[in-house]
């Protein structure tokens, strides 16, 4: 195709920016985002190779032991990551089971005896408690522990420090009111809370604890920078699927697809090591279960849903109904995410209005999931029970195919085996083979739709809540329909109909692929339906796509996280580095007075400010570096000040040890409103030269902005300094962050491009080529 | 820790580099490497998004029907690829066991009627020919087709472009010879060179077939770059996996973990879809088998080796065995590595000498293997059929477990069952269950030592020569092995022992961890047995990667590929990116004489060239971009010169389409020699103004290595520009290649880094630090 030779024309007659315009705009992205159910500023977090003589120094001072010593310690902490988040995942699913299954059971007994007024007390009472306990820790102690938290360490691993969310009681809350939350029959999952609890693990493991709790050890401060804690929090997300759904294969790739930003292969082998613990952890626990010491748990396997017995020759004529499928998942995924978003902005427009708005909210979804559970299994009729029955019939305690609930003896209700059950073992009695004619239509419609509208309203509560189960749950239901329409024109049983469904239902709403189609095979051990459940999730994925995101992108969106993603959009090819560069640029000498620091400290919220040198041998100003907030807040806690502005000696850094420059874990760094100058210090100076990054990395100002948004996002920066072109300017013209290379900032500084956004628009000439 | 003392001083006393004699080294490591066979001269891809005013136009001028064209294009041919990688694979298979099956079943029939001395003549004829047929069209009509190709393919896709691995002639013979070859009973696999079909096939495909061959589209064209090359040739590799081995997880995991460099989540998505159609495709060639029209290839299943029906109840005392394996599979694994490298050193100096050599070499290794396979089973003694035997004994024909060999009706050779057989019917029988007393210790040892050492040998041969059906054999011999010694202490059977055996060795000898996970999984059908497979292989690959490398980087950099690793090594962070740098650097003038630009291509082999300006309003020169030689030849070949050094006109790029400067396959661009020039043209000026990348990545010079090369790798670069950081010198002080990050080079500028290559180094400061 040839250059269209009025491209240029149009672009002068049409200036979709005016480059004196918009250098004065100060960037207007929140800096904001809802962490859990609370609004927090959040930051960035820092990736890059930090060198400056000082680092440079305590790196080399480091022997043969303390590298030896980095090494097994930060193996032993996966393996400590592994072993713990084994242990709560399996104590979850115990207390859970225990916790329900009392329930059920209570409520079943009363049954039997026809007490149906004060078994609804019981059944309802106990679930109201229990949501009330969850809602209240979680509201009162840690905001931070509400919702998945799937989209808060997504966001975290991309770079974006979000306070609160790896805390001690964070971490707590977590866990006990995901118990809690899920035992009162909300239709919520435990699956992102144990990716939240897992990540949370490993956060504090890394940093030794909580320092305010003197829980913190010397010999980890080799740990404590954002590299080696994003490692941990990616192995805890594994081990968190790991342990939720005993995948360990599936957590793996769930981690690497979903929520890591960077991968490389070292961190797949260290993530593997984690969830090999908790396998071997989670299969030795099943032993003692064996031996019947789990209560109501029983005698759970390794395998959650085992369909590997159920027959799975399939041929060309079964296709078309799992297209089917396919192509149903994708727009009911869709929907799903549509009208999840809706339902949060809702949600959160009310807890605006007051807090103890969130813990009403909570208690109504108890109430009115409660009502729905007991009074909709009165509309099924009560069926016979089937002669050749492959399990008792009908089941009175706590699970098993066939409820009774208020059916005469020798009868069964097919909906209160799926709806009045937990939500494990309605997918059991979904998945399961030889019970073709267990349901009606109506029965499985019913709660499909129960099941699809409560798991939207349930999610955005105020308590640990996750998507996996319901969407599990919502997925199977319309699959077993499908399989119950097509009928004995397929050799697939209803069970794999429920399966395929479930896996459809997952593609068309979280659109993974490798790491779903695992976790559904360690799931279910049938290793014949790979060829089939591949094709529903592509079919499911591709439909769905074609409408909105991914439902995890679409939360973290909602909550405001700045992620980065690694890819640029089109108009960013359109743009220069230098059309979004805002103003106005904080420059330090390299030799600078206390004064303008702290002036400067104090008044913006800026974390990095280059350095320049005005006194070298060059005529013209050099960039020295790149100074972040933190060290600057160092230095002056630790006043290392010189009297005149003149270099200190090279030793000046031996009052410092590398442990003051360590990160701390989010939030709690140093203040520049906790530390306190005399006048007279604040006449003094700082030598910044040890302290400075010396080799920032830079793009000149006419790099396009999908240039440079390559090499933030691939390595990880959270500073990109850009310099001039032509270099007797001043050495630095401006500086990237994240918030830069957001499209709500680019295209409020150049709304323009907003009608363009989808299509090719026609451009200036690059600013530079006119200066010649 | 604090700052030691006299760190400087010693460093001061020792200088381990002297910066001005460095400088005019040049970078003397290898331009070439091994490919298949042959040593060829090998290049960089060039990934960078090249923003010259040219290819801005160009993108600018695609509207949505291209934008849409493209997507659907580049979806289509990830179906076409699948649709023809598993075509091959199943053909591939089918032929193989058709040609090898003919063979036995002659043979076992003439044993029958005890004709030995006939049946010997038969089978070593047969392999004979076949092996020489195999290598004499490697050789000869395309030596890189000789090997697995796995290093090959990994080197390109890390950013090596070998000449010739793409290219119609060595996917025609890699099919061919792969076949041929395993048929004559040689102890090598086909998933290798699978996967460098898949790749070839997936690369062919891209550039729409051979431009000599007159295959290729316009619309083609957006294709024509190395980046969509790399998707489709990771697309390619993975099917190839999927398709040899049923397991099309375990390909996209396969072609995530262990060959691909950069890695985003599309790609993983169009991976996911190139295997998906890999497997469905497979279903459905299977159910062509099922009905019978495979001839000897039989009703093979989608599991190649099922051990679904075999019981896993294992318990803590089942541990340590199986740990016991690990650590033996790690030991042989790094043992293979280590003999199969010096064998190869071996091969490579024959090779070297004679090319006939090669052939030679491959016939008598097809000798040495016929003896062996119909000598050794005449050791083993013949064993009385089991009464309760699952199936028929002693078979006469192509397969089953009791292979009746030399032995009296009644009787069965287990020596012969294993050795006398396909690698494929090895493994069906060592895994098969209800068998643990049907073999020996010493035949199970015969076999083992057999495979080891025969597969070492066979894997350099001038024929298309996989790894990993050779290990998988191996590592089973000795897990079956390990289990008739545990006996009855063990819950697991003699089977399951050689499943883990199989992990075990390819852990230790691949090194790969979720993927080998995966792939084994898909292999046996057997969930239950994750947790055991986990430990295995975290015990293989850590006892292993104490004493050597994966086997595929060990032959990648025998091979001399200059393969970029993700990590830095230690010393990296001691050095400055200008401490490596070597000269001299040729530099262009914006508007170039066209004599000189002529001259600088004739006489180096450099691929990129800075620009500098020197008639711009600054005072000092100014970097203007960067140029590739690819570029300055189409600019040469299409005579767009200007009679004076002025600038031209911005339409001055009228004359090109985008189509000149498409990157062609390896090997097939113009060489500058091919241009011919009067002397008139010669005194004449090129405007590289619209033709520069102008704005090239670039680093300050005193940017430690390490930082460096995170940049480098991340981003993917072929040239990394270095700047000086005090800005009135030149504007460009080097061009860092990938050669320059290569350890050799490193090493060789500073030899002294050689001995402290592990441990700490005190160095002398930065130097830029001495300016001051």
């Amino acid at each position: 195709m040839s250059a269209q030779p009025n491209a240029d024309e149009e672009s002068q007659a049409q200036p979709l920016l005016d480059p004196s315009l918009h250098r004065s705009l100060s960037n207007v992205t929140s800096q904001v985002a809802i962490v859990g159910s609370n609004v927090c500023p959040i930051e960035s977090l820092d990736y890059e190779i930090y060198e400056n003589d000082f680092f440079k120094q305590d790196w080399r001072s480091r022997g043969k032991v303390q590298i030896f010593q980095y090494i097994f310690v930060k193996w032993l902490l996966c393996f400590l990551i592994g072993l713990i988040v084994s242990l709560i995942g399996f104590c979850n699913n115990l207390a859970v089971e225990n916790l329900a299954g009392v329930k059920f059971v209570i409520t079943s007994n009363m049954m039997l005896v026809k007490r149906y007024g004060m078994a609804f007390l019981v059944f309802f009472s106990s679930n109201f408690v229990l949501t009330l306990f969850a809602s209240i820790i979680t509201a009162f102690i840690a905001p931070a522990a509400a919702g998945s938290g799937i989209p808060e360490v997504k966001a975290y691993l991309n770079g974006v420090d979000a306070p609160g969310i790896f805390t001690l009681k964070t971490l707590l809350v977590k866990i006990v009111g995901s118990i809690t939350a899920v035992s009162s029959s909300l239709l919520i999952g435990k699956a992102g809370p144990m990716v939240h609890t897992g990540a949370c693990v490993a956060a504090l493991l890394g940093q030794g604890g909580s320092r305010k709790y003197g829980l913190t050890w010397r010999w980890l401060r080799y740990f404590k920078n954002d590299r080696d804690r994003r490692d941990f929090v990616t192995c805890g997300s594994a081990a968190g699927i790991a342990a939720s759904f005993r995948a360990p294969v599936g957590g793996v790739l769930f981690s690497l697809e979903e929520m890591a930003s960077w991968w490389r292969s070292a961190l797949l082998w260290r993530c593997f090591f984690t969830t090999a613990v908790v396998a071997i952890m989670l299969r030795a626990l099943i032993d003692v279960c064996l031996s019947g010491k789990c209560g109501l748990f029983g005698t759970g396997g390794l395998i959650m849903f085992d369909v590997t017995s159920q027959n799975t020759t399939y041929h060309i004529k079964d296709v078309p109904p799992v297209l089917v499928l396919g192509v149903i998942g994708g727009l009911l995924g869709s929907l799903y995410n549509f009208l999840l978003e809706k339902v949060l902005r809702i949600y959160s427009y009310i807890y605006g209005k007051k807090p103890i708005y969130k813990i009403i909210l909570a208690c109504s979804i108890s109430v009115f999931t409660s009502c729905l559970l007991f009074g909709l299994p009165w509309l099924a009729s009560c069926q016979p029970c089937p002669i050749d029955a492959s399990e008792a019939c009908p089941t009175i305690g706590r699970s098993g195919n066939y409820k009774k609930f208020q059916c005469p003896p020798g009868h069964y209700n097919d909906l209160a085996s799926l709806i009045f059950n937990t939500n494990d073992d309605a997918i059991k009695n979904l998945f399961s083979k030889d019970t073709d004619s267990e349901f009606q239509y109506s029965s499985i419609l019913i709660f499909f739709a129960t099941c699809f509208f409560l798991s939207i309203f349930s999610y955005g509560i105020v308590a640990p809540a996750g998507l996996f189960v319901p969407v599990i749950v919502t997925g199977a239901s319309y699959g077993r329909f499908v399989g119950m329409l097509v009928g004995s024109h397929s050799n697939l049983n209803h069970g794999l109909f429920a399966v395929l469904g479930a896996a459809s239902l997952l593609g068309g709403s979280m659109r993974m692929t490798v790491s779903l189609c695992v976790i559904i095979l360690e799931l279910t051990n049938n290793l014949l339906l790979l060829p089939l459940i591949m094709v529903v999730l592509l079919v499911s994925k591709t439909v769905a796509d074609a409408f909105n995101g991914n439902v995890y992108d679409i939360i973290m969106k909602l909550k405001g996280f700045p992620y980065l993603e690694a890819h640029a959009e089109p108009y960013m090819r359109q743009l220069t580095v230098e059309d979004v560069v805002t103003g106005p640029l904080q420059l330090f000498n390299v030799i600078e007075k206390v004064e303008n620091i702290v002036h400067v400290l104090r008044t913006t919220g800026h974390h990095g400010f280059p350095v320049i040198d005005e006194r070298s041998h060059s005529e013209s100003p050099v960039l020295f570096g790149l100074v972040l907030r933190a060290h600057l807040i160092v230095l002056l806690r630790k006043k290392a000040f010189l009297t005149t502005a003149v270099r200190a000696d090279s030793d000046a850094f031996r009052h410092f040890s590398a442990m003051d420059f360590t990160k701390r874990g989010s939030g709690n760094g140093d203040k520049i409103e906790d530390i306190e100058l005399t006048e007279e210090e604040m006449e003094m100076f700082i030598d910044l030269h040890p302290f400075c990054n010396s080799s920032p990395y830079t793009v000149v100002e006419t790099m396009s902005l999908a240039k440079a948004l390559i090499l933030f996002r691939e390595v990880g920066l959270r500073h990109l300094l850009v310099i001039p072109k032509i270099s007797n300017r001043s050495p630095v013209v401006g500086i990237l962050t994240r918030h830069d290379f957001m499209p709500e900032h680019i295209l409020g500084v150049h709304p323009l491009l907003v009608r363009s956004r989808w299509k090719r628009i026609r451009f200036q000439l690059p600013r530079f080529l006119k200066l010649f």
